[in-house]
This record gives structure tokens, C-alpha cells and sequence, in this order.
């Protein structure tokens, strides 16, 4: 006997797989499948039952990734088809993971679902380096941007991001750091501290820690790559590694 | 022979107990001491030694809470004392969270930190309600913002937020609804769809969902409080109470 289809959306979280919430590591336990993506640390798979099926949906070198459209009808397919689907995406399902187109198809079929949140790498990436994304007296707001919209342009919302006292997270835009040091230079805004974290939370990190007008050459030399995640604003300068690259760089600070 | 004093910032998640991190669970497992707040589910207390000191520093009815350079020095105190110190905190510790202020203050005194990140509220509270944070289409960006800064005012960044396209969210601001609707209506938003929701993740969650021009009567008529978190945009509309609501009302979809 087939069992009830039902699936949950995890959230897997940043990438350290003790990361995962209880909740999600238990739906992991009971799956039946589990389709998951490229970000998704492939650890967290043995949480799973071991006779479970494992369906990667990414995107890998020299391979197409599944479209959207694929991933629903598999997504369905799977629970009608074995019974209960755990649908595993990096950091949290609704944060620019279309987590929420998933749910909208599973319910047209009739399909229950259930979301379980996961750690954002917006918020625990730059924590993890050092960075708090709020801090009292320099922040009194964050906001997170996608650097990849459908149209594969950077979000417009970048052009009011650069106006405001928000700290901004960048997520896949690494790629685009050259349009982003433009638009923030064309803000004044050449000496405003930032920094970029690639693969946060695991043995692979990678950092670079400058100002806006400095920032390209780190990337360069330190041959930063997607994925990663940008900050930008004062809590950067909080990091210990701030001062003395500011001190190299001979600026005076215009507050 | 006392332990190496080490201070742990574990982030609670939202309320349900299970939203917390496998490594925040292990981080408990292994206090001499636990510091947490008003905030903080207690049955998360279980997770730590029974013997191990279970200290409150939130703020309860008719007792003044503690003031910030005490919580420091007690974290501090603590560590030298006893060894081991879990300070726990609501949602993630760096989300408007003075989470910084202890890492800073602990380090100053030569005692070891760390932080583990948890699923913080502005994006998983909503997710939990039926209601995505970004969603292709409706938003390529989200704004979390303070109801109440250092000098008890709401944030200036929300006259911003009220200019932009993205999902705004706004904690610990359920208390200065009439001016946050007195904002948007000022800028011709008076139709924006918006939802409030209370003690969200839990049991005793209570939810409201409207559009600004008359979410302040659904607060009333909800008995809405603190804690809540409200969240602004058009992905509010894809929550199934709001089309029989936007009916209701009898209004025209300006979009």
C-alpha cells in the first residue's frame, strides 16, 4: 500500500549540516524521496532512510539543471507515487528559492504540503564570519536582495538599497560585483565598508574585506566565486580584519 | 578544576522547540550554564543538563528586566565561574538582537566565543503563516526593519521602505501599527496588502491579514500583541484569506 503523498520543503540552511533544524533532519528520517539541490550539502542525505530515493535536481558542471516547470510535476509524481517527499533546498525554501511555487503546484494537485523553515545564509553567513547583519547605532535594518532575477539582471531594488542607512545582503551576485561597485559609486558611496563570503559555514570559506572602491581587487586576488554572499554597510567595519585594511588603504573616514 | 570559560550565542528560532539547530541542541547538551530570554521557548531549557544553572534575563510582567552592561558582565561572570555559558536567544541573536554587544564585551574580557545562527523570525514566521517572503514576480527583494530602536521610536528607514517594491518586515512593531498605516497611507498605499502575526510557530498563534486601510481594526477586533511580526507586500496576496477579505472590502486591485 502506497502511503498518504504529502511534501515538506526544508530548508537546509547555510551549508554545516548541524545547521539543519531538528525538525527538518526529522522529516529527512521518514522520506521516502528526497530531491535536492546544488547548494544543498549532500551530507545532510544521510539522514535519510538508506533504502530512500535520492533525486538530485541541480545544476552541475556540463549539465542542464531541471526546469521549474520538471521539478513541480517530479515533486508530485514522487508523492503519488511513493508516498512522502522531502523537497531539500540551500538556506531557507522562500528566500529567493521559488520554495513557494512548489507549494502553489502540490496544492493544485491536491497534494498536502508543509514548509519548515531553514537557516538564511542572508543572516548566518556574515554572523559566521564575524559580521552581525544589525547592530545597535549602526543598523536599524537589513535588506536582502537577489543579484540574479528572472531576467538574469541584478534586482533594481539595488538603486534605493544604496540610498538608505539599511545594511544590504547581495545573494548570487557575486558575478555582478562590478555593477554593484558602480552603482554605489555613482551613490559617493566609494568608501562604504563591505564584504564577501563564499561556501559560509563550511571548511571551503572564502573572504574578502574592503570598501566598495576596493573590493574587485580582493575579489581577483583572492579568486572569490558564486556561491557567495555580499555585505554591504557599516556593521562591516565591526570585523577585525576592517581597521587594518582600511589603515592600508590610507582612507579617512567621512563620518 | 573549573572548565576553559567559553560563551556559545545560540540563536532559539521562532518559538517551536524543533526549529532549533541540531548544533544549538548540542551547544545546550553541553552548559554549565543557560542565560535566556523573555522571548525563548523553556522547554528548550530541557536540552541542558538538568543540573546546570538556568538563568532568565528577559523582562516579565511587573519586574524590570535587566539592563544590557548587566547581562554582559553576568555572561562574563558566569564563564569564569562555572565554565561553559549558552546565552539563548529569540529567533537569530544578531537580528535586532544586541547579540554583538556580548560577543564584543566577552572578548574584551579574553573569553572564547562563538555563534551559532538560528531561523530567525522576520522570514520564518511568515513562511509558517502561508506566506513567502519573496516570490518571483511580486518581489525581488525583502526589508526587515525594527518597530522600535534605541530611542523607543520607530526606525526612520520604514519612510523608505514605503517607497520601494520589496517585502517589508517590521518586528517588534506591532505596537506602533496606527503610525507604521498613517506611513504608508501617506504614500498612497492605503491598498497594500498586509498581515500581522502573534506568536507565531506556536499554539497559541494568532494571525491578521488585510490591506493597510484596515488592518488597524483587525488588531483590535484579533486582540493582536507583542510579540508579532508584520510583513508588507504583494506577497501577502498569495495567503488564501486574502482574496475573500480584498472581496469584502469591495476594492478595486489597482495592479
Amino acid at each position: 500500500m502506497i502511503k498518504e503523498p504529502k511534501i515538506t520543503l526544508v530548508g537546509a540552511g547555510p551549508g554545516d549540516v548541524n545547521l539543519m533544524s531538528i525538525k527538518g533532519a526529522k522529516a529527512l528520517g521518514k522520506a521516502d524521496v528526497v530531491l535536492y539541490d546544488a547548494l544543498v550539502n549532500e551530507e545532510l542525505l544521510s539522514f535519510a532512510p538508506e533504502n530512500s530515493l535520492k533525486i538530485f535536481v541541480g545544476k552541475r558542471a556540463g549539465q542542464h539543471s531541471m526546469k521549474q516547470p520538471e521539478i513541480n510535476q517530479l515533486l508530485v509524481d514522487c508523492a503519488l507515487s511513493y508516498g512522502y517527499v522531502v523537497r531539500l533546498k540551500g538556506g531557507d525554501s522562500f528566500v529567493f528559492g521559488r520554495g513557494f511555487e512548489e507549494i502553489e503546484f502540490a496544492t493544485s494537485c491536491n497534494i498536502e504540503t508543509e514548509v519548515i523553515p531553514g537557516i538564511s545564509s542572508s543572516i548566518a553567513v556574515p554572523a559566521l564570519a564575524g559580521i552581525p547583519i544589525t547592530h545597535r547605532g549602526l543598523s536599524e535594518s537589513f535588506w536582502v536582495i537577489t543579484g540574479t532575477t528572472t531576467s538574469g539582471k541584478i534586482s533594481n531594488d539595488i538603486y534605493v538599497d544604496a540610498k538608505t542607512q539599511a545594511t544590504v545582503v547581495v545573494l548570487m551576485g557575486v558575478n555582478k560585483i562590478a555593477e554593484i561597485v558602480k552603482i554605489y559609486q555613482e551613490e559617493g558611496l566609494g568608501r562604504l565598508p563591505i564584504a564577501i563570503i563564499q561556501n559560509g559555514s563550511t571548511p571551503d570559506e572564502k573572504f574578502a574585506i574592503g570598501v566598495i572602491n576596493t573590493i574587485e581587487e580582493q575579489v581577483l586576488e583572492n579568486k572569490l566565486a558564486a556561491p557567495a554572499v555580499i555585505v554591504i554597510g557599516a556593521v562591516v567595519s565591526l570585523h577585525p580584519l576592517f581597521q587594518p585594511i582600511l589603515n592600508s588603504y590610507e582612507f579617512v573616514d567621512a563620518e
